[in-house]
């Protein structure tokens, strides 16, 4: 009998837990990205901050694929699936044709029709954004060093859109970083003039953690000199800052936008039913209606069944999709057996508001646990290393963190050529 | 007294030295370089083939100078020098008055009027270039993984142009690459059809050396399958490839060009006598002709005095000529003697040939010993992580080298996305 071929589409979360699963599996896997590494991308914040280096949260995709000899890694870029053919369509033309099919080609960014954002605000969805943030904001020191009283208004006011996780954990990291490391960087700037802005369109920040945390996350980060707007829509952002719904105007060059995402555009590429936020409508066992070759795992998929829920976009979901979505497969082809829908199994969440603070909720299955403060930090720490794919990127990481802890100093403050269309410094100082 | 302005062009080997040699002293100090950080270059080779992170062999010019109190930075292209209001004009339009100029603005790569370099070729003088050329290397590899027989010629072909230093590490390192680690990623490539060919136009690579150790290299290289064309000129680059003046065709999308350097463009800038690579002719002393306010220090110094030598293009030099300008600047504001003309220590020069071959010639002042094979392997990587700057560059260095000696492995083969016009793989592969 012929292998069965299994094509995954994107290298995140779900697609290599998908790819994973199939190991010591007589099936053929191909996997594609547009990229030859994965992201962490919970981490992209912090090379945004100088904290982290790009190295740290990106690794090889054949690296991690080395000790797996049915998969093979294809760097294309998907536009398409043909699922008269069952083949996957590339944007060179070509065509790889596929007996099973996963979609996890993930989200992007989105900007709710607010004017501008596309145009002039920063994001933090892919390593190439979070490192021309990092040179962009430290450009914007380097210039107010070179003009002095001369700079534009709204030079060091930063101003992050969006009080979610990412939006939280950039905003603590971002007053650090001018709190206690760029000073000594910049000692003819008035440091004191920073300001870092958070805007959320809801009355609290981080509204998926229960009140305590979200209560002791917003005093942490007001403590440390972030700036809430709560309760506050932009209406508009241009390339000399943002205006709210309320006609307030925010000089600032710097919006960073972590104001929510949709779903990747190979959603509607899929010719199927979408949901909320672009996301594919799918099966309970999270194959597609109609197409049972076809499945889809992470931030792509949407409400499951009539009824079931829509999960939230994490990295967690994705890597129990990806990996239910498999073993589906391999139940088809009868091998194993796999419960006929998909169920989420939470175990907690956490968010890092900066040193000695975080929050962390275990899920009420594993005892309910709540942590604050340094017990949070700790366990931020021990989960996030734990995930981290690889021990390069592991000891990595855990070298910055341990250097910026013990001394203050954040190595990766390095201001490197832009690449054009995500964010330009010299169009914007 | 009003405290003296010293103003330094180019925060590399000559522009840092000069910098700390003034601290300590009551003068004012203002550093200007393009970049925020300077970058040692004679490891970016290590960058290009992924066996270095680009954070290993660059650090913030402001980490560096955190310590000296006297001395700013600035962030700033430079346009010219004007001498008569004594002033260093900047790209936008700005001016720095100076009462003192050393100018150690360094070199860029010479063409030698090959047509089809500057559009086709790659370079190693910068870390944008070093990135741009692995990201280029590693798609060169995706490229042949995904198109297999039809993949077209030369895809796998890697021509450097230049036998010196730099083009012998670079084929050496290449080698390693393509040999050990790549094989791993692309079981489905033919890497037994890979290619590095070195082209020389004198009749031997590293004509510094003398000719035992240079035997050796050559002898190294060629075992471990790098191509060698001696007496070997190129007529023309394009961008499938390069002609030699004898008419032979080398079919590549890789041509690296590492077979000279002339001096930067702020050498004719200077409005002084110019010399063989359009270095500037100085007085003994290094001070320009007629303008004893002025200095220049590493690359972009040429012949001295009437018949002065020429000193070589390389660090040490650069780090020995910025100090000796900073002492001749201090000597004339009366704060210490310095003899009147530059003299150049030679302490002696290597180069690494790949995994434990590397050649080391002490200057014959030392003891004139030579060193092959794993004692000058181990000679390198000493003096290398002593003079990398920054223990946090030469940790990494030093972790990376480890994990690539132990395990064949390089954690740096990221495919990031170009900048445009240093090597832009999309139009090319």
């Amino acid at each position: 009998m012929k292998q069965p071929h299994i094509v995954i589409i994107g290298a995140g979360f779900a697609g290599m837990s998908a790819a994973r699963t199939f190991r010591r599996h007589d099936v053929r896997v191909t996997l594609i990205d547009r990229n030859n590494y994965y992201t962490f991308q919970p981490l992209l914040y912090q090379v945004a901050t100088a904290l982290l280096e790009a190295d740290d949260v990106a690794r090889s995709v054949r690296a991690s694929l080395r000790g797996q000899r049915n998969a093979r890694f294809l760097q294309a870029d998907v536009s398409g699936v043909d699922h008269d053919s069952k083949e996957v369509l590339l944007a060179d033309g070509s065509r790889v044709a596929f007996d099973w099919l996963i979609n996890c080609a993930g989200s992007r960014y989105n900007h709710f029709g607010v004017p501008g954002v596309p145009e002039h605000a920063f994001f933090l969805k892919t390593l190439t954004e979070a490192v021309n943030l990092r040179s962009h904001i430290l450009s914007c020191f380097e210039r107010a060093s070179r003009d002095g009283a001369a700079a534009p208004p709204g030079l060091l006011e930063f101003v992050i859109v969006g009080g979610g996780p990412t939006g939280v954990e950039l905003a603590g990291s971002l007053v650090e970083l001018f709190g206690r490391v760029l000073p000594k960087d910049f000692p003819e700037v008035d440091t004191g003039a920073v300001r870092v802005h958070l805007v959320e369109a809801q009355d609290s920040i981080l509204t998926a953690y229960p009140p305590r945390l979200r209560c002791y996350a917003a005093n942490v980060l007001k403590k440390r000199g972030v700036q809430l707007h709560l309760d506050t829509q932009l209406a508009a952002v241009t390339a000399e800052g943002a205006r709210t719904a309320d006609g307030q105007q925010l000089a600032s060059r710097t919006i960073v936008w972590a104001a929510g995402i949709r779903a990747s555009s190979l959603a509607p590429a899929m010719d199927s039913p979408l949901g909320r936020g672009q996301r594919l409508e799918l099966n309970a066992d999270l194959s597609l209606p109609e197409r049972p070759w076809a499945f889809a795992a992470g931030d792509i998929a949407g409400q499951l069944g009539d009824e079931g829920p829509a999960h939230p976009q994490v990295g967690q979901v994705a890597i129990q999709q990806g990996r239910f979505a498999a073993r589906q497969i391999l139940a088809r082809l009868g091998r194993g057996r796999v419960r006929p829908e998909f169920r989420y199994s939470d175990r907690g969440n956490m968010a890092i508001i900066g040193r000695n603070a975080a929050i962390a909720e275990l899920s009420p299955r594993l005892g309910g646990l709540r942590l604050t403060g340094f017990p949070g930090f700790i366990a931020w720490l021990f989960i996030h290393l734990l995930y981290l794919p690889g021990h390069r990127n592991r000891f990595g990481a855990l070298v910055n963190w341990a250097i910026h802890y013990f001394t203050f100093d954040r190595h990766a403050r390095l201001i490197t050529e832009m690449v054009p269309g995500k964010g330009d410094c010299e169009n914007r100082n």
